[in-house]
């Protein structure tokens, strides 16, 4: 596979023959052609307009994996699971941006903000979700992993849902309350809400798919320690998109960060309420979360008075250490016996390098 | 089993056992205190409070297709499987409620409506969901039937959310065309909204847990009679509940009907716009839907000069006598070899008994 493009484009074929799928699903039911309209739209707004990284991660993943070139049916199944996990975002982003009353997504208004959908894009967040399963039975029924792929989806979406919860009553929009903040409480938020889904989930339907079974060096369950690996490298990766939101530039992030303003349990309150003295408390007390430009402006320069950006320089270093280290406990060397998969140090390795010290 | 209380309380019993498991799940998360209480406060309030009919129905169809009492253990089986569909019914009726700015449900506050919820409603209704897949695989994943219970479930959500979509896109509250309305379109809403949840599911899911295979006949598949049959009933329950909604006394259905102000898409409106004249027409474009009980009464004038109440009369006695006939279709006699269980007409005339001429 040649350019990231060209790459971006195939995947983005498979959605749409997928997409067809669902929609003639529709029709085969004789619904009405108002409701298969909407269904289609539903489809084509909310789930092919992103970045697609975690996406294209499964399917990278089981090349990796598999060491070779895939044939067309397995990289057309690969991209199914890569859907999967893009639908299942598109369920909760969809979801998300009604419930925190966001404005756009992915340059466009949100979903619930187009005038004849709002309320009803909570019944279309839960229609994404079940096409999930509704394409792992059309596509894996047969498939020896398919009980497992989708245990994976049900698990991964109530950790993603307890996520949301833990990160709904610490940081409601409306109610500024800083106690109720602290790194912990940071790092429970952002491995529930964002790692699983993120980057255990494609990497796991990866080895699901490539038949991986749960202890093939028969002591260690290589799950386990996929999850071991995959977990803080998106706690890695979250805590970098927390920072990139304060001291990125919208040059950089294609965006305005607007954490402060919007209360957000970010990286960088808590490392700042980590060290403060009580009159930089204060006034992160008075002025987090607050909607105008001059209570933002307090917030940054406690930020940078407690030194933020040498607090995360320090710990990209060693996350970044830690995980390597980590990637370095997987058992390499041999191509296995009889064409039988192992997990590859590479599998992780090309997520590190796609997030280590990136500025967008 | 003997009085309808005593039966309820059993039921009741376990949903505290499924509770105290799904809330001692998080614990041993080791999630924080405020997110294990929100989500046990989320079940309470949200699941057990409702008729448990759909619930309790799971429970008489396995004791009836197993033809003598249940053990302890398929009892709470049985159970278990009864609250996972009141878990379902809990996730529509938590997110329907938000959609259609309700204000009470089963005599309380709708879960959205009370003060610290608001939004989070919509995750917390995720949640409800998301256990009822915890739950499956907990109490079933070593039985035969647990991909087709999972499979089931699935269906299912995707057919009520498909009945949703049409009920939202035909009725939104705001804007009254019942140039959209027809008995078809009624028909296709109740059907996809209400039947298969309310009436397939629950009988479904008493035949895998028995071990019905789909075509135990070895010629018809014994899900798609079962499907054949409860879905018309499901559509006569429904078209009941509104026409009670309209000619029912508050003293008879426990509260006051809305569907003429609320614009929804009713049997009887639908019936009415099948034989009004253009001034009867004229009447009910220019009062339906609208939100003053001057209105309501010159609709109500119009349904009673067109006879809605003959007409339902006459449908009552249509439908009856159609399931009759259809039930009778089920192969009776022999109680199967080896102790094979056998569908069992009594499952469906169980369900007809407690709908024909209910008044509430």
């Amino acid at each position: 596979m040649s350019s990231k493009v060209e790459k971006r484009a195939k995947f983005e074929h498979v959605f749409t023959v997928i997409r067809d799928e669902l929609v003639d699903f529709f029709k085969s039911q004789n619904l009405p052609q108002d409701a298969t309209e909407w269904f289609a739209k539903n489809l084509d707004y909310n789930v092919p307009g992103g970045k697609l990284n975690r996406g294209l991660s499964v399917v990278d993943s089981v090349e990796i994996l598999k060491r070779r070139s895939l044939t067309d049916e397995e990289y057309f199944k690969s991209a199914v699971l890569g859907w999967c996990v893009e639908l299942l975002q598109a369920f909760f982003l969809v979801s998300d941006d009604l419930m925190d009353s966001s404005i756009t997504r992915r340059s466009q208004p949100c979903w619930y903000r187009i005038e004849e959908v709002g309320y009803i894009a909570v019944n279309d967040a839960f229609l994404l979700e079940s096409a999930i399963y509704w394409l792992l039975k059309k596509h894996f029924r047969a498939d020896p992993a398919y009980i497992n792929l989708i245990e994976l989806f049900h698990e991964t979406s109530l950790q993603t849902e307890i996520g949301q919860l833990l990160d709904l009553i610490t940081a409601p929009e409306d109610k500024v309350d800083l106690s109720k903040f602290s790194l912990k409480r940071h790092s429970l938020i952002v491995v529930y809400k964002t790692a699983y889904y993120s980057f255990y989930l494609p990497v796991a339907l990866a080895m699901y798919y490539c038949g991986i079974s749960h202890n093939s060096t028969g002591e260690q369950d290589l799950y386990a320690l996929a999850s071991s690996i995959l977990i803080p490298l998106g706690e890695y990766f979250q805590v970098q998109d927390d920072y990139l939101d304060f001291a990125g530039t919208p040059e950089q992030i294609g965006k305005i960060g607007t954490d402060i303003v919007d209360n957000k349990c970010s990286w960088c309150v808590n490392t700042a309420l980590a060290v403060a003295t009580p009159e930089q408390r204060e006034v992160l007390d008075k002025n987090y979360g607050r909607k105008n430009a001059e209570a933002e402006k307090n917030v940054k320069e406690v930020f940078e008075a407690v030194g933020v950006r040498a607090s995360y320089e320090e710990y990209e270093e060693k996350a970044y250490k830690r995980i390597i280290g980590l990637i370095e406990t997987i058992p390499e060397g041999g191509s296995g016996k009889d064409g039988e998969v192992k997990l590859q140090r590479a599998v992780f390795k090309s997520f590190l390098d796609k997030i280590y010290k990136r500025q967008k």
